[in-house]
């Protein structure tokens, strides 16, 4: 799935239950109007389909790579070990351990090799969008506006909350 | 501490007893001819200088910040709050809980406000410069031709490892 | 919302979703005839608005403020690092976690920036407004009466309670 | 031990190997001209100590209660559990677990009976002491203009520091 | 609640929302024939009835203490501080913390004032009945006869087990 | 190693490694002049000889089995399983997780087989020993008026602590 | 239960409550015509059965073992002190904490007594039965083939996927 | 580094730093009298070398994998990924975490790609040798004998230790 035939984000996840929070990062995107693709592949299951993508995504004119995945996640990590792209890694909530298992899969990765970590499940997915799109902002000057006025839209919205 | 007079990365720690792991991202991006200034600012203790610093940093050519914290690691996110720029954060190795506490202050950070976190402690700080050298990279193509060329020098160190 | 025109407690929080829990703060305030308002407000999305009522907090009347928030939680921190009037933190509990990142969060703080934390969700909210209670008897002994007919209504209850 | 014989600070610690966390506690009383008296009694070996000395505590002039303890650290709550003067609670670092059984069992405490807890070991005593002196300053406005002048002095320390 | 006039097991919990749980070890003294009486009361919130309960506990014939709590879960550890009896803990399931919290608050006892920790919720509850019962058995040759029963019926229940 | 030939209280430890904090729980027994043996066997290396060992015991004259394990500690457990004799665990620290893998294993063992554990390390070995005194004291009336003189002791030392 | 007369693995659990997640590991064996016997014992509540069974699995022809325990998970542990077949874990997801407990218990075995284990819950249930047929696959050039177009189905099922 | 050039076991790690924990697997195979050879390679820096080595290892007559990495240790499960030969997993103890992040990237594997894991350091790396010819001796009935003779020595070590 994606929103274009020339997309500059890969949204990356293990496995199609990813889908409900991964979903966060593609809509953010489209808020935005960058070009993405949304691809279920897992390190363990398909490690061939996950070199090859990554190692052409480059070429292909991806510019940022966003991975979600739990459990023992290593997807990011795999990634990252094959492109040297700006990688950023969501850790899915799992079933039996909440997503610790998820996050310190993700987050711990050594020297050499970076995952910029978001947090766990949705709000994650939403942050590795916004943290992409300012990442293509740096040559993107619409974007930049576009993240000031976000961000004034949700303090706006913070603001005016009543409670009752 | 500063490489240079018009830097486009800005290192910044909660205290000074964070320069030993964090100088590990300035060594990396000298290494790479990034530049860079360090500086010690604290969410807590000096709200308002991190508050204009980071309003600044954009207007000063600054592209990407580096935070590195601990304990209650609330310095990556203030700034995350203050700026549209790339944020990444370092949770630094805490005296009593070893940076968990600083890891979860860092990552967890709600939707809306991004903060690329990496590992606990000096592999952490050394994969933020990377993160961020490939971040410049989009733009930088002799970044790109670096980072190959580092991540060949790893690997050829690695696979030349012998056990004895 | 509130109780009235002058306040002298500040009940906080990081998000509209916090008020379940957090509205044991302002109910017990309420029994004890303590003057409060409560506010959403976030220490990412609204940094301008947290500083600028936290500064002009103390001038308005305001003695102590009560702050809850999830997740990477500084709401608390924050607001402490604008003001030395006592502030007291009351973690969330979180989606992913449990509340573990919103407690070491709130009361990690470093030497310096006090956060008196209370315990994680709706009990930490009850106990903040005590808390907070206690704190300004200092002053009003009709407080102090207040808190022990309170305390002795409770022991009352768990004494009389009956196992069947 | 203390600095007066008209104590308005008690601070309380469950063994004497606490004395070198919880002297921050006492260090930064003294720095502020705060009167306070610091004593060892145990929730566990000597629960009649603590139960009549937190009972006369308020009427010999102490208004704020500070208490250090680890591992199953029920100091903190069972001072609480004595008197409606606020209580401040400092997590002790634990031989075996770095102080996580130390905090949850100090701050963890159930609705009716608040205990206002810092962070773990020594960091959390010198913000007990700073909260209990901002209790304090609600009644003492020059405990407020030096606890301004701390935090100016901190603050002017952190923007000061050079990195080599 | 209890069994009998002259209990010589004292079942006691914080709340009376603990009694889900700790009916099982009534239920398993009942089974086994035991002596018991059932009583809430909270070491935080009726500290005076705990101690007054527990001093005259030996002198009405109670040989064995067990506690069930929740969070900062001192009760155990209280009840313990006031006798010389054997005292066994029960840490009740958490809404928060999933009863780590009641765990290290009730096992993590200082030498000097032992608490026998069960596991967490109603299968701790149960064992708690047994070890007194165990402990009783020492001088009450009935009671290891109908343990040696107790456990060879739910061997042959585990045994006969047929998976389909 | 043990004081006597007619052992009443048996102290085993999975691996000679244990005794340094197991030794508390002998010294303990020593002091209140109990007559123990203690043993190394090990749940995993010499399953035959603990379940010997342990049906005999009882026939041996021992009442009270406590035992100490590190990591996957299922010392205690397997003992409980093969006798109907009070039995309390020690967790002992673990080199890489500090005991709670220790702690874990030792305490949530399911309805029907209890043990009784005590904290992590030596403070758990001594409490260990305090516990089965204290099950030994309901028919040895010597051992309560021990147990009383020894808190009471305990109780002196922390009352006459002077700190300086 | 058991799929033939002459099984080669072996898949035990502690009660009759894990089925629901190790059906997952027969399931498997069924799918790869390996045949098995499933089986409830307890290594605390019926340790002599388990003792004789594991005794009597390889004269069986028993070539691997698998067990599913929660808790203080011991099975594993024991299963592998009495044989020096493979012996794979798997940890069942427990009430209380999740399965970090069982987890714990069943991986932290001391040098000497290997258990090789899975994750937590069914996903580990399925894999000990793949690695169990992986194990059997050294000898049986059928089983690797199958091992073979497992994956290739499963790869390909992951590349399928489409979101939609 | 290897015993022989037909090696059977492959002991692979992540870095140099692992070697130390490591080599208790090739002391304990060399002990046995197995061919192994001992590898540096990295799933995140040397990729390409880690599939290769994996892919070709089948053919080249290795029978049995033992990964060993740390932090993000993705080395066993990427290993995993790319042959159906078993894999074993032994996590290092990391630098900030003490190993429960390299325990849960290692176990917590998705169904399809199991790995055996064994226990944090050095402790997992002798048990995942032991483990390994535990495998092999499936065929090789020396194997077997040389194992039961192995338990032998150690549970005769055990039993013969004299506590002083």
């Amino acid at each position: 799935m994606g929103s274009d035939k020339s997309p500059i984000v890969a949204v990356i996840m293990g496995s199609a239950s990813d889908w409900d929070a991964m979903k966060k990062a593609t809509d953010t995107l489209e808020e935005f109007g960058v070009r993405y693709e949304a691809r279920v592949m897992s390190a363990h299951r398909t490690p061939e389909l996950v070199r090859t993508y990554v190692e052409e995504a480059g070429h292909r004119g991806i510019k940022v790579l966003i991975a979600g995945a739990g459990g023992a996640a290593h997807l990011a990590g795999v990634i990252a070990a094959h492109t040297i792209l700006p990688v950023l890694g969501v850790p899915m909530q799992s079933a039996a351990l909440n997503g610790i298992d998820s996050l310190l899969s993700t987050v711990q990765m050594p020297a050499g090799i970076p995952v910029g970590t978001l947090a766990i499940g949705s709000a994650g997915a939403t942050n590795a969008a916004l943290l992409a799109i300012a990442i293509l902002a740096i040559t993107k000057p619409e974007l930049t506006e576009k993240l000031i006025a976000y961000r004034e839209r949700r303090a706006t919205k913070v603001a005016e909350t009543r409670l009752t």
